[in-house]
């Protein structure tokens, strides 16, 4: 019996756990510090009130719970003694034949954690909700104000980062502001509300070409959007940002500029680059390790490539498999083959109709590409459940310019008087 | 131009708006602390993973955006200048020529607050989803323990109080724990749950008929639950609690047993009853504040009955109902009648197919008081978007056995490595 424990349930770690799924011989033990898998290219849907957390979350457990050999445990692992080959987590020490790493990445402020307290990032239902709560508390807030200046920093909404979450994030406050939030107030125009998009590069969405990364600038603009290419934040505080040496005044702040691969990479002492990422041999492993595989946001894989793979779905969901098939092929006393990464293109939503997706020379924007963009993207959600209930909160939404989860849930759940 | 201030939009504050809303020559705004007008009779739902906060909340100022002489606004009323007519709030104060004052209830831990920490109540979104995370870590925690004695803790669980809230939320953990989490655990058998229902009095479900409230019994006991009436809570803490000198280890308690109105009646000075219910004349007035109003389960109503008119969903609207027609009675002239309460009868639910009805003299259980129950929940929510998510919801988990929402939300959303 050899034993596999698998880090982590994003795309890679669930996918990896899937192809071991009933596999005789193997005992499996996926590891996750959340109870569920997330379907992480819709988060920013949840942050923006159009849609719920259980639309594209779905119980670990419950997604694994027909392969009789994998155990899910809810935990952290916090130490590798690697050549023991045991993994240590805060409620006991497993044995391992393989370790399967795929912890994911977090946002990273440049050196700057305490941005985040006013600048929250994109990863988790926790943020999302954080972030739904802060951007409908800006207009509630300036609902009630009196003083002019304090009601325009309420309206005022700074993204930072233009890649396809900045993008998704400011499309979809531009378009609920307009559309969903129009008739609702009476003392502020929603429609007057200011969303600034930042990116330091000299223009957005730069993994696409640039034919649809100027159509996708002129949509945001369209939808009421200012866009700021070139353009360096050196602050974030409770007043806003300064954006290439000015001020900006703001009471919502978004982070989607960088991210930094999980620290268990740095604290094992692995090969690691800038973010965090551990440098993997052609078939995933480390160098000297070859029983650790890394899949996902967690790996520099940069071998066939100029440049390492970027951390996307596609990716994590093709190595998490390939990384399974290996361990499958080296029981069966099989040699090891190694990762070729099947490039399946790549798309991004503005908005209503608006959607820009790019399969190597086939360019689309427009409908087109947004009704691809919502196939693909039902398609691959996990579950009948969710895929029934986002179409049906899309459909719903389509048609009568409202969102279905406008709501602001306090943190604190005590009672109250 | 006659102002009218409406404090709360739970069902009386909500349906006192609804009644004012484009009523000429009333100005009205509605003041809560929360975005979203909730539906309380189904949160158990929410806290038991069967729906999602979305499915049974709307934001207020969506539901009232159609009345154009209606503002809402987020915010806490904090004090009333009596004299001159002013409601003082966090952020400025409103004069006003009637006030509703509608603030609802939260639970009260007979002089023992601390025992919320480790037995939070069920009154709002954020106390829901914080018990559905307790209730799903418990089996987590359950199913990764190695000591024999900490697993029979975490998979224990009480509910102190008999009402419809304890009887609903014992009925859908226990048939979470038997039917929808049986097949998701390798290390424990959730159907080994023990689950505590804890009642002061002599039996459960008090406000029904005896009759009813032993076959509710029965049908709790058939699911696994153990029924302890005749029993007191005297302490809780992180351990468990103890009940009549006993003490019982359970790693999730909850707490349904007894309310307290919101302190605004006694802060203001006014008649109040030991709940903290602001006693009413019989058109729902302050005796000596005839311009101020009192509604749902702030309000301790007298006249007409032996006992005061307990805090439930039919009475609150009636009551936010007739204080709107009374103030438009009075501003055209007419006198003030006395408010009525139409007994609409009462419901719970034991869990699939098991509910009971009491309607006067009808006594219904079983199957049909079930059907009954679920049209008349699905009646009552609010918006078609809310009744379509609900009833699918309900109907996919009907017959899967599983539930939708089994989200782990952690409350801390900053990045972690």
């Amino acid at each position: 019996m050899k034993k596999i424990i698998i880090v982590g349930a994003g795309f890679a770690g669930l996918n990896a756990a899937v192809k071991l799924g009933n596999v005789p011989g193997l005992e499996v033990t996926v590891i996750d510090r959340k109870n569920h898998h997330l379907f992480q290219p819709l988060l920013y849907q949840v942050a923006t009130a159009g849609l719920s957390p259980a639309d594209i979350a779905k119980p670990i457990r419950n997604l694994l719970s027909r392969y009789r050999n994998i155990t899910v445990l809810q935990g952290a692992v916090t130490d590798v003694d690697k050549d023991a080959r045991i993994a240590v987590t805060d409620f006991g020490k497993f044995e391992y034949d393989y370790l399967i790493l795929a912890c994911g990445s977090h946002h990273a402020y440049f050196g700057h954690d305490e941005w985040e307290e006013n600048a929250p990032g994109l990863k988790t239902l926790a943020q999302a909700t954080e972030i739904r709560g802060r951007i409908l508390n800006a207009f509630e807030n300036a609902e009630r104000e009196n003083d002019p200046k304090e009601r325009e920093k309420n309206l005022t909404y700074v993204i930072v980062g233009g890649g396809p979450t900045g993008v998704e994030l400011a499309g979809a406050i531009a378009e609920t502001s307009r559309f969903t939030l129009a008739e609702d107030f009476r003392h502020i125009d929603p429609q007057a509300t200011r969303i600034l998009l930042i990116e330091a590069g000299p223009r957005i969405l730069p993994t696409f070409s640039e034919k649809l990364s100027l159509w996708a600038t002129e949509q945001l603009k369209d939808l009421g959007v200012d866009v700021r290419v070139n353009t360096f934040v050196s602050n974030v505080d409770s007043s806003g940002v300064v954006a290439s040496e000015q001020q900006i005044n703001a009471a919502t702040v978004l982070w989607a500029a960088g991210v930094k691969a999980s620290s268990l990479g740095k604290r094992l002492n692995f090969p690691i680059d800038k973010q965090g990422r551990i440098i993997v041999e052609s078939d995933l492993s480390i160098s000297g390790y070859p029983n650790i595989m890394v899949a996902g946001d967690q790996a520099h894989f940069a071998h066939d490539r100029t440049q390492p793979l970027p951390g996307m779905a596609p990716a994590a969901l093709q190595q998490g498999r390939f990384i399974a098939e290996n361990i499958i092929r080296e029981i069966a006393g099989r040699p090891r083959s190694s990762f070729k990464y099947v490039d399946k293109g790549q798309m991004a939503t503005i908005g209503r109709n608006k959607a820009i997706a790019e399969f190597g020379r086939l360019k689309l924007h427009g409908f087109t590409a947004w009704v691809l963009w919502l196939i693909v993207h039902i398609y691959y959600l996990t579950g009948f459940r969710n895929r029934l209930f986002v179409t049906l909160q899309w459909g719903l939404s389509y048609v009568s310019f409202r969102k279905g989860a406008r709501l602001i849930v306090r943190k604190e759940w005590r009672s109250y008087s």
